[in-house]
């Protein structure tokens, strides 16, 4: 059995068309017009190819159930629809239109699998104007509740997420009844563009990932002095942004001495105080973002940071002041699930490979209540986010038909939680 | 011949309540309220002790005369009245009211100079919201015409400089009016805080300036390549903030290697983009401000800016574009004026030291029309442009004694001008 490859790209396509700005990026976020558009073009997708009129829970997720059957556990498959501003055609798109392909597959076949699938495009995945994002995810999982969102507006134009919900079909009072427990769920797989360059240098398709990974943020506050820059001596200075740049590029040196690519570390976000040509600046913040799958990894991490500051702070004459903004814990994805990934992957290439995700996906979320797992096919270039992201049509062919064959491995792999 | 320092601190306290604001520090910048208010007290002073109309030029410069005659060109002191944001209460009008206190007690003492005696205080030297220093020397020596603001409009309020001008009882259309050169004047001598710490070092409360610094700005836009901060492996990244980082210590690594007071590069402006903590930054701007007194050391400074830009570019595989914003050269003091500063200096103390100032100052736009000299006075802490800026009343009486000296060597010492 495989996957009709020509039917999903065409997919694609199509709804690649949907938010595409002039400069051909996609703007597809939650609540937006173009988010509204893509939602009705995958219900009218679902309804006239599969003849199965879409669910939509509180939290404006979309589901497409298949053979339901009260008492047994659905095998969900999935991701979701949004977009982030100006971004790419197969972050998020790809896994729900390779889900929907692979139930119609299934469906051809007429082949009967021993759980129900549910297909799923989640709500918000990607940061939006409500300053949230894996929002439908989060919802199901119960890190969202309603209570936390009622005061929720959008940044752009005041709008209160509760309307924004209800215009996509879901609806915050009832946003209780989206939650989901491992009573609810048999499991969930996950196709996704790498968004890094890992597969392209191991020149292989796909792979299986293993751990999708932490996240700890910490923003620095340097305090030196503002002064004149003419008339304040070089051995004078307390210069709060050298300071920062100085731990900036320390921070880079860690991450690289660690000599493994699922260790970063990224100083993002930088603004220098008064910020004029004439006057050393007197204050820095600047936050840095540190992704590792390992708890000793970060602790040495942060341990060698300590170090650095009080190093900067005597060498310069500033005080730096630290906050954690994040400490999200890495998130292994579930051994069956693995299992049955990495049997997909070796039916579309010999060597199988084992990534952590460096990004956060849906499938984190639900790894809290049921089996999770992620499948990611080759980004070119290691490009996303952009106009520019771009998997080929060999690539997205073999990741279909392993995820098919992940699928057909995974339904068979616990016969005990069908009821 | 002595001062009357209790006087001249009075005065000095009394100026700086207009436009004190609740933090103690002073907004007096040209065109508000207080701009306005400092001028009706200079005015109401002048009348009121030495009985002299204020005479105000085109540019709204502030003009008292003393003794004047055709054909007998002037010696004219003086600074100005206005002030940073939130700066202190010496810079501009320490000069401004030790000037009128010379001129006071030589008119008590009833002395006859060679010369007429102007005192002077300028039109908006500081930053202020028309993006124009030194607006009143400026025009007089010809740097800004009226044609060249006649567009000109306040960022805060988009008044035109031309109202500004009139409410401070100037007259843009009679601009050219105010111009001078060398046939209009003897000499001009201003009396400033140091505004750094090397008088502090010295352990002295006066000095003679030799040279206004040259002042030299490029701003670099760093290209990388925005790229997502957990999947993009460290090896991979384009980040074009540690780029602008790694030359921002660059420069500063250079200046130190000078060994040279007078040499400093400051970054005191860094816009990073897209400036989101998930993102590696692609393109960053900044701006490096050197200062020296010497066109050889800048134009080794530049050079191995040049290749350190080289340098990063192939390192990181990022593009830095340069772009020259300022070139402005330095500007030597007059020999006869510096030789009258440092007869006064040694009339209040042993050594005589003579420095470069590396802050601009109306005295360089004076120094193209005709002989400019500065006297400094020692900075407690370096400090300046802050409310913390101080002199002690001590120093400050030397400096007044010493530049009265000054006044008279300086009178006396080309009588060939007095026609």
């Amino acid at each position: 059995m495989k996957i009709n490859s020509e039917r999903l790209l065409k997919n694609l396509e199509e709804l690649s068309y949907i938010g595409r700005n002039e400069g051909g990026g996609i703007d597809r976020a939650f609540g937006s017009k173009s988010d509204l558009e893509a939602r009705e073009w995958l219900i009218r997708y679902w309804k006239e190819h599969l003849g199965i009129e879409t669910r939509i829970d509180a939290a404006a997720n979309l589901w497409v159930d298949y053979q339901k059957k009260e008492g047994c556990l659905p095998l969900v498959i999935g991701s979701h629809h949004d977009a982030v501003p100006d971004g790419g055609r197969y972050d998020g798109a790809l896994g729900v239109l390779l889900a929907t392909e692979i139930l119609e597959t299934l469906m051809e076949a007429k082949l009967k699998l021993n759980h129900p699938l549910s297909v799923v495009s989640f709500t918000g995945e990607e940061p939006n104007p409500f300053n949230l994002s894996t929002i439908g995810s989060k919802v199901l999982c119960g890190r969202l509740t309603r209570e936390s969102l009622e005061n929720c507006i959008s940044r752009d134009n005041g709008e209160r997420i509760a309307d924004a919900l209800a215009r996509a079909g879901g609806n915050l009072e009832r946003l209780p009844s989206a939650r989901l427990t491992k009573e609810d769920l048999f499991a969930f797989l996950e196709c996704h563009i790498e968004q890094g360059s890992r597969l392209e240098k191991k020149n292989l398709p796909t792979a299986a990932v293993t751990c999708i990974t932490g996240i700890y943020r910490e923003q620095y506050t340097v305090q030196g002095e503002a002064n004149h820059a003419g008339t304040t001596v070089m051995t004078d200075r307390k210069d709060a942004y050298l300071a920062a740049a100085e731990l900036s590029l320390m921070l880079e040196r860690i991450a690289l001495e660690f000599q493994d690519d699922d260790v970063v570390a990224t100083v993002g976000y930088v603004e220098v105080q008064p910020n004029e040509a004439n006057i050393i600046p007197g204050v820095t913040q600047c936050i840095v973002d540190i992704r590792t799958y390992d708890t000793a990894v970060k602790a040495l991490f942060v341990a060698r940071i300590t170090d650095a500051v009080s190093r900067i702070e005597e060498k310069r004459g500033v005080k730096i002041k630290r906050e954690v903004l994040l400490d999200q814990l890495h998130m292994p994805m579930h051994p069956d699930v693995i299992q049955a990934v990495c049997q997909g992957v070796q039916s579309v290439q010999e060597k199988v490979p084992e990534l952590v995700s460096m990004a956060g996906h849906d499938a984190a979320n639900l790894a809290r209540v049921t089996k999770s797992g992620m499948i990611f096919v080759r980004s070119v270039d290691g490009k996303s986010h952009c106009k520019e992201e771009y998997s080929t049509p060999e690539d997205i062919e073999k990741v279909g038909n392993a995820m098919l064959q992940a699928v057909l491995a995974l339904d068979r792999s616990d016969k005990s939680e069908t009821i």
